[in-house]
């Protein structure tokens, strides 16, 4: 399918594909011959059986290992694994969301929240010698996991624990795996023992038997059909007064010893629970990553038919046009791909990041609090364009995009629980503008809501330009951009890059200020509910920014001179369509003038034009295997290639 | 679920539901049973086999008779047919694809297309004596219909007309009804007789014995799975030379005579064609409600379920806070609330166009047109609408929403492809824009590319301000709006169909002056491509001006005060959501001030806090039955309802 351009497509690909590059050439080459497919003819059991099957060709691989730590039986490799298992997303999303809900979710709590007493079950969960789920998630409780009902009271006189559903909202609800595979569950449960209540912890929990029956007081059942994921098998569990030795605890933040003493290093309750959800941060920077791949998947579909398919003559040549050469087509589909290229780099960044903060080379303390906060953004970010960009290829193929055996319908219904899995995108970008309103002080997550207003209201607006860990190709164009953004080229990435800061940082100020005014008003809930949309629209204006960062750094690491000027031009229709998005934000604050924001409008028509001779280059460098674009209306080349 | 508001919510139901609401009375008692609702639980022959049995049922209630003619065996009543299929919408969608396929489709072809020679088809296919579909769609061609490949070539040595598939492209394809249940296809074919090409007719060819198995020279096929609708089968037709007798033309606007003459009414064969087509509005009047009936259910649940569930805590009172009170859930849900008011009134009018048209009530010269103009603008607002709509509410209602068992997700998979079939949003967008471009001059539609791009290009704007079919009420209003809009109150009437106006003329004059200036400088082809994004802005803003006037028409119906007023600040949410959207826009081209820009923004807020307590109302004002309203997550009291 390739033109000329395939080393241009290589050399972009090799960008895109980021540190972790030979980890997804190996899994282009595992991939390959179609047996990780996804095959949506198949009833729900069958497609929960298959599932199952291929994570064990997965074990067998190996590809489980590099999640975990050395002494745990794994080989360290935190990025690989979150990058390798990424790969997958292309062949079949269940199959993504079913590893990582074993490796990734059940896995890494037994990993990160248990200690050496625990080393014995991620031997045998990595082999899937032992299956587990992930249950945190309550009928009552998803976003508000602080509050979350169900109970671990500690009985000193047998040692052990007592799991407890107390109300029908407390009943455990969405769990991957419930329903069906796994034996055991990593339970986040109120610890109470005699001596009171210590908020939330995980406990490991055995829920089957080998023949998978519900154990004694456990009431396993099925959530039923979903808008997708049919292979993963999603169910609810209710406890009754279930007995769980003392050890099962995943004890590294909390310890209750035998005769029913709680100590942990961390005395503050709230701030330990958020220690404990710290460190499953891998779980959201995977769902960006799957997302995302999601997206390319697509755009390489969409895209490539659109290089197919002719539709209406063109009275100018006699023929029929592509779809690709229609102004509307091209309006429509390729700022989409330049938003998949910004954010494959920005998934770099993060997984970058991620891996030095987790093997330890990366020790800063403020580090992974602002993961955790880039985590949730990009989270945000890569779901909400997974949304987008499928829903926009699905009709951007009319008919044909709406058959199954063309794969985007079924993109669309795999990907679509990913804007509220792993945290609702609401809740997400709240959490991200928080973070910084606050100005990372750390001091600060613990505040209730009042006390969270009072200090977002002191601060001053300049703290937000202190960002830690930007690279000084950044810090250098933040400088040139010295002139007002009135005076500078609306092309130069300086320029570029100072109005998405500023957006920011008057989006955060006036957050602050709109705050501090309405709390003296009314109450501090009043005060932030009423803004609301201001606050999130601060929390959104951050991500974009970033995004873009990474995006910069990323093309200033591209060597071959035609890949980075193919991916500059990229990177300004990127640019462009965040400005035309938000165009009347930044014209109503006097950041653009009326006739730059018309040179936007103009600039976008002029970049698509420019970058369309090159789409299906750019196209090939998404890097999407081809076995995975197994489209029918792609192969049919006497329909669709009669010109 | 009601509180004492439902008077109010009663005289709102009535004004929604429009001419026709004793029919939506009777279906509601139709539907209360259940015995039209979808089952997702079901495989794909079961749910073909479900739908069919479900259409026996209707034929037997003789709700098909009121879309055919008396002559024919109907009952006359264009009207109350679209209405009363369009509450099966409320059930499954389905059903109502495939009895708007048999009834709207095949039946509407034989029926304005044939003549009195196929009056005894039509009594046939009303009982589902006769199942048929229709075929026009090929692989090659979907959009552009007047280049169909498909062959039907007339030889008077037998008297008889060959249908062939003369192209892997001109296999018919997606075709409802064509994998399974069609006995006959109501075929679309470019005619041929001895004496040349004649354009596109319609033909009925058997397909099927009565057994089910496919007539010599007919091969069909199955689309397989697709994103929804499981109930409808659609499938693909490749003909043979295949042979049928020469009275199978459907002859209203042409005919071959037994020696081969053909003879039209209508010489020019693209005034012909268009013709014909235009007979099938009721299609897309249709598609269009449904569409928006599908919105409706969905924000009756996504809105009820935010009336009952509660997340995070609240400090100013202590209680969990209702998802309904937070600014962001209300302006996620609101807003499309209010365009699902605006929609209904705008489908009612149309409605009720289409039945004084198709009744012969009306006989302007210029309502046809205008009404297929309407119906195509009307079918991409409710279309775009639902996939928007339902979207979000999915998303709005957490990992409930993507639980099958509460509806949203079958909604969305089975309205995906309404933006896709009757016409592609972005095809029937650009029509609607040529049509005011060309201001409804009858013998410009006739012409080539470059033609109307002349023409285009001599119209005067004011001529877009000449519009037929407007009430007096809205001309008072536009008298009225003489002041600039800068001086009129934005909450005034008058103000906001001048802001509606002026950006549809504005959009419309430049995009004509932008066609002409290029025209000359490049082919026409390349003129009309390099401005489609602002032609295709230019049928936009006619359409949201239509949905506001009917929307204001529809307003000034209501008797009752409370509700009127109510309905009121419903409409100003509608055109504050609409000027919001659009804001870049109306600041870029001088109509609104940045200062007044903000006032919108703070205006939605104001509005959406203003209709907060009266959500439950506006909702059972839609009139989605209750027993379409089955969620299992609203009805566990015990879990929503804890505070």
């Amino acid at each position: 399918m390739s033109t000329g351009s395939t080393a241009t497509a290589q050399q972009l690909r090799q960008a895109l594909d980021g540190p972790w590059s030979e980890v997804r050439e190996e899994a282009r080459t595992q991939l390959a011959d179609g047996r990780f497919a996804g095959d949506p003819g198949l009833d729900v059991p069958a497609a929960r059986a298959r599932v199952l099957d291929q994570m064990r060709e997965i074990a067998k691989l190996g590809l489980a290992d590099r999640g975990f730590r050395r002494e745990h039986g794994g080989t360290s490799e935190p990025g690989a694994a979150v990058v390798g298992l990424e790969m997958l997303a292309y062949a079949d999303l269940s199959l993504w969301v079913k590893s990582g809900v074993q490796w990734g979710l059940f896995g890494g709590a037994v990993e990160n929240l248990g200690t050496e007493r625990h080393t014995e079950y991620i031997r045998r969960l990595i082999t899937l010698d032992l299956l587990g789920c992930f249950a945190m998630t309550e009928s009552g409780h998803g976003s508000d996991v602080a509050n979350l009902e169900t109970t671990a009271t500690y009985d000193p006189a047998t040692e052990e624990f007592v799991i407890h559903t107390p109300t029908p909202s407390a009943r455990k609800d969405y769990i991957g795996g419930a329903a069906e595979h796994a034996r055991m569950a990593a339970v986040f449960a109120q610890l109470r023992t005699p001596a009171g209540e210590h908020g939330v912890h995980c406990l490991l929990v055995p829920i089957r038997d080998e023949q998978g029956n519900d154990l004694p007081g456990v009431t396993t059942s099925d959530c039923g059909r979903k808008g997708g994921l049919p292979g993963v098998d999603n169910g609810r569990i209710v406890f009754d007064q279930v007995r769980i030795p003392r050890e099962n605890l995943l004890n590294r933040y909390g310890e209750v010893a035998p005769d029913g003493t709680y100590s942990s290093d961390i005395d503050n309750p709230s701030r330990r629970f958020f220690t404990t959800l710290g460190t499953l941060v891998r779980g959201r920077v995977s769902v960006g990553g799957a997302a995302a791949a999601g997206a390319r998947v697509a755009l390489s579909i969409a895209l490539r038919y659109a290089l197919k398919r002719r539709q209406f003559g063109n009275p100018d040549d006699g023929g029929e046009t592509l779809l690709l050469d229609y102004r509307m087509h091209q309006r429509r589909l390729l700022p989409l791909l330049a938003r998949s290229y910004a954010l494959a780099f920005a998934q770099n960044d993060l997984v970058r990041r991620m891996h030095l903060v987790q093997t330890g080379q990366d020790i800063d303390p403020h580090s992974q609090r602002a993961l955790e906060k880039r985590a949730a953004g990009l989270k945000v970010a890569q779901t909400r364009h997974a949304t987008r960009a499928i829903q926009e290829c699905r009709e951007a193929c009319g008919g044909a995009g709406y058959l199954t055996e063309n794969r985007l319908v079924t993109l669309k219904a795999d990907t679509d629980v990913f804007t509220t899995f792993e945290g609702d995108n609401v809740v997400l970008t709240q959490l991200v503008a928080k973070e910084i309103l606050t100005a990372y002080a750390d001091e600060v997550r613990d505040l209730d809501a009042l006390g969270w207003v009072r200090f977002a209201a002191t601060m001053a607006g300049d703290v937000v330009r202190k960002r830690s860990g930007v690279r000084q190709l950044i810090q250098t164009l933040r400088d040139r951009g010295g002139e007002t953004v009135d005076e500078g080229d609306l092309g130069k990435r300086a320029t570029q890059l100072a109005l998405f800061a500023d957006r920011e940082d008057y989006l955060t100020r006036t957050a602050a200020h709109r705050l501090r005014a309405r709390a003296e008003e009314t109450g501090p809930f009043e005060a932030f509910n009423n803004a609301q949309d201001h606050i999130l629209a601060a929390g959104s204006a951050h991500i974009d920014r970033l995004v873009l960062e990474a995006f910069i750094e990323g093309i200033a690491d591209i060597e071959d001179e035609q890949a980075r000027a193919l991916a500059e031009t990229v990177c300004d229709l990127y640019v462009y369509s965040v400005l035309e998005e938000n165009s009347a934000w930044f014209i109503m604050h006097r950041f653009i003038s009326v006739e730059r924001a018309k040179a936007v409008r103009r600039g976008m028509n002029e970049l698509v034009d420019r970058l369309r001779p090159d789409a299906l280059t750019l196209v090939e460098a998404l890097g999407v295997p081809e076995s995975m674009l197994d489209a029918a209306m792609l192969d049919d080349a006497s329909v669709y290639e009669r010109q």
